[in-house]
């Protein structure tokens, strides 16, 4: 608490790491690449997860429960996954542990899977082959379930929420009689993903497909929501897929249409993850630590107490019960920090490190005047207030902040889109200015790995109803009927 | 759907597996030991979460999540912990699959583990090693966390939702600065337990301490809630423990206390689990399917509409959608069913096996005579009700329903504790009567050991507030100050 954080222009990464541990939102653990997600940093997925949760119910799915272990040759059965994502994997092929005698605690080689189980890094495989027993007919479709669940991609280098081994997600398996209410589905979730992103993170995305290079493993056509982090790189938020009949196939799933005949089954998958825990903190957040979006902040207001003797600090308590009570009736999470052990200076530093929206001090002059300080986390500013009509006040104020810091990303957002129309100010955009950089490209696999490899930079996605415009790819010169978003990405 | 159940009377073992999965409530995987918990049967463990994760916070806990996999070596810390735990579990070797070469995916020997890691069973060893980076003195404490997880205890002979070898669960893990606050909050998170199971699944629970012999490993002392199924065995339906210094002194996690002396932290941990899900079906459930407590149930009341034409159709159309708007005005779920492809006597028999407790049906008399049918779910009571004031009329009924499945499981659970003096009608007892058996026992453990190999049945607690009686063991003829409840147990 004492030290400052790092500042984002003297190094973002840096910033970034120690904002996430320093605002207690997440550690390091003992086991390589597994992350602690401590209470803070939980609660505020906790919001994320509500929120979601209803708008998946709202739109008609169930959530259900799917085995952590997938058998070795799962895997095997639908070609592009296996590649995608059987590579790099926690590995179970043991169920015992012994005593070797030595008091060792050793493997039990007597105790080996006759197949090795693979720690789930996706469900497509088991729940597909799971699927088959539920999907006779189409009076059984569109089967709509939802995931909560942990999952591991073993990974080198990890960040915490970014990029860890293990994580935290939902994934969303659908099936449907027709490859029309498939991709409708697809499209669906995607705008679930795009709302809550917008309306609740307050982080405006470009929603989009991948190119073909870029595509879920597995998938024919892979749906995207892309942000804009501070430092100018992209982070994909959420991804939708339509699967085609791909997985039905793998699985032998079919289903009688209502004209009697079998057909496989259509097929959709979605999914967002902690990784939106660091686009949270990294679209918004500032110097002096979180800056959190009040529909996701655990605490949306604090209330400081400033007092010389006791007999203030009861007044001041009582203030701020009546108006907790207001508050609370009102749906607003507010907490009283009232603890001796710390001075006034310092709980303000904790809360603005912890993004708490709006700080509430109190003091003896307050008492005098029926006012109390406001102090808005999102810009600092700081205004002395009427407690009449306080709660009301405040209820407006953080739909305001909620609003400002939407606004602010956006402009952000908007001001990092940069058309260019030439591989040369493409290069130069991306180490200059970074963001997205919207340009021609001819299409091909080829050349957007030469991109890639030459600039770092990948096709983010191909916006939904992109306007059509004749041009020449920025590296080949060869026709493009369209620009497409590439950028630097987490 | 066509076929009944198996009577309890005939095979209630069998009766119990064809209910979890007739009543959509779970299956089995392709995984050995692991269950797919299907939509119905989540929704209703979304409840018991919901509830609990109420009661966790109202008492003053908070959410975290910490790793899926333990190192091998941490498991070795606690000397009697391991004895317990690390035996028969999922142990990850390695992190890579590869292609043969000919198109065989097999474990990549290049990729395996330095220190092998082990699928959580229980997290106490990964949470207090990350302790001690989280407590340094008096201030830091109490630590009141909980996290809801999947956990994997490698089990040979599985049920569904009783034994299984993943399970969902949550468990809290808390630490204090005195011995005597750790007792407290052990016996608090008890208290929890024994509320929920009583007011919310309607299961009267027998509240007491394990002995030393059935004692969670690392634990000082166990507390235990044991419920009393319908075929008279016991059921273990969740445990607090208090575990003194013992996972403290094996992290090393120390704090500085009041006086400014390093001590070790007290610890409790705490958890239920789906097995829950086992209990609440077995407690109450018939012949003719699933008894839901209306407090956990997905759906509560349900519509089914019986006419002859289209005008009845709709005419009774308009009443569901005028009584659904009340009821779900007063927070009862309620679901219509319209669908035309099932005859009313299929959808009646469906909710039965489902067990919605209130059954609605609308038919061409009661347009004429402004009545509805009302059938009970637990009483099979059917009764004709004006369908004026109807929603207060099935508010009340709920919780009518609820009480009175608590008052028969109460009553079923007292007529099944008898007080034996001898071996010979405790046998007795066991064989022909079942359910708790209240006997003395001599309070060592190799009593406690001949009497569960020679008949069955284990100690299942010494119930709190246990009224003091001198006696002689039944077994041994040894001193005793106060009877046990024994009974033979899932």
């Amino acid at each position: 608490m004492s030290k400052g954080l790092t500042s984002r222009a003297d190094d973002y990464s840096q910033w970034y790491n120690e904002l996430v541990t320093k605002a207690d939102l997440a550690e390091h653990s003992a086991v390589r690449g597994c992350m602690v997600i401590k209470p803070y940093g939980y609660s505020i997925w906790e919001k994320m997860q509500a929120a979601l949760d209803k708008m998946f119910k709202d739109t008609g799915h169930s959530n259900a429960y799917f085995p952590l272990f997938i058998p070795k040759s799962f895997f095997s059965k639908e070609a592009s996954h296996v590649e995608g994502f059987a590579k790099e994997c926690a590995v179970v092929t043991h169920y015992r542990l012994k005593n070797d005698g030595n008091n060792n605690i050793v493997v039990d080689e007597d105790a080996k899977l006759e197949e090795e189980l693979i720690v789930r890094p996706t469900s497509e495989t088991i729940i597909w082959n799971t699927y088959r027993g539920w999907i006779e007919s189409y009076r059984d479709l569109p089967l709509l379930i939802n995931q909560w669940a942990n999952v591991v991609r073993w990974e080198m280098r990890t960040r915490l929420f970014l990029r860890t081994a293990e994580f935290l997600w939902q994934e969303g398996h659908t099936a449907h009689a027709t490859s029309q209410e498939a991709v409708e589905e697809a499209e669906r979730m995607l705008e679930v993903y795009a709302d809550f992103a917008q309306n609740w993170m307050a982080v405006p995305v470009v929603k989009g497909i991948k190119t073909p290079n870029e595509r879920f493993a597995g998938a024919l056509e892979t749906y995207c929501i892309e942000a804009m982090m501070q430092d100018g790189k992209a982070l994909q938020a959420g991804t939708s897929h339509f699967l085609g009949q791909n997985f039905a196939k793998a699985f032998d799933v079919k289903f009688t249409n209502k004209e009697g005949k079998l057909d496989h089954v259509w097929a959709t998958s979605w999914g967002v993850s902690t990784r939106l825990m660091g686009a949270l903190i990294m679209a918004h957040s500032d110097d002096a630590g979180l800056v959190l979006p009040p529909k996701l902040a655990p605490i949306q207001v604090v209330i400081v107490p400033i007092y010389k003797n006791a007999e203030e600090f009861k007044q001041i308590g009582d203030i701020a019960d009546a108006l907790i009570a207001e508050l609370k009736a009102k749906g607003i999470s507010v907490k009283y920090d009232d603890r001796d052990t710390q001075r006034p200076g310092f709980k303000f530093a904790e809360y603005e490190l912890k993004g708490v929206p709006v700080r509430l001090a109190i003091g003896g002059r307050d008492l005098q005047n029926g006012t109390a300080e406001v102090a808005r986390r999102d810009t600092k500013e700081k205004m002395s207030v009427s407690r009449e009509g306080l709660a009301d006040r405040l209820e407006n104020l953080l739909d305001e902040i909620q609003q400002n810091i939407y606004n602010k990303a956006l402009q952000y957002r908007d001001e990092h889109i940069t058309a260019v129309d030439s591989y040369e100010d493409f290069k130069r955009v991306l180490d200059e200015k970074a963001g997205f950089v919207s340009a021609h490209w001819d299409g091909t696999a080829e050349t957007e790995q030469r991109i890639k490899e030459e600039t770092k930079a990948t096709i983010r996605c191909i916006p939904l109803n992109n306007p059509k415009e004749d041009g020449a790819c920025i590296v080949t010169g060869k026709p493009s009927a369209q620009r497409v978003l590439f950028a630097r990405a987490y």
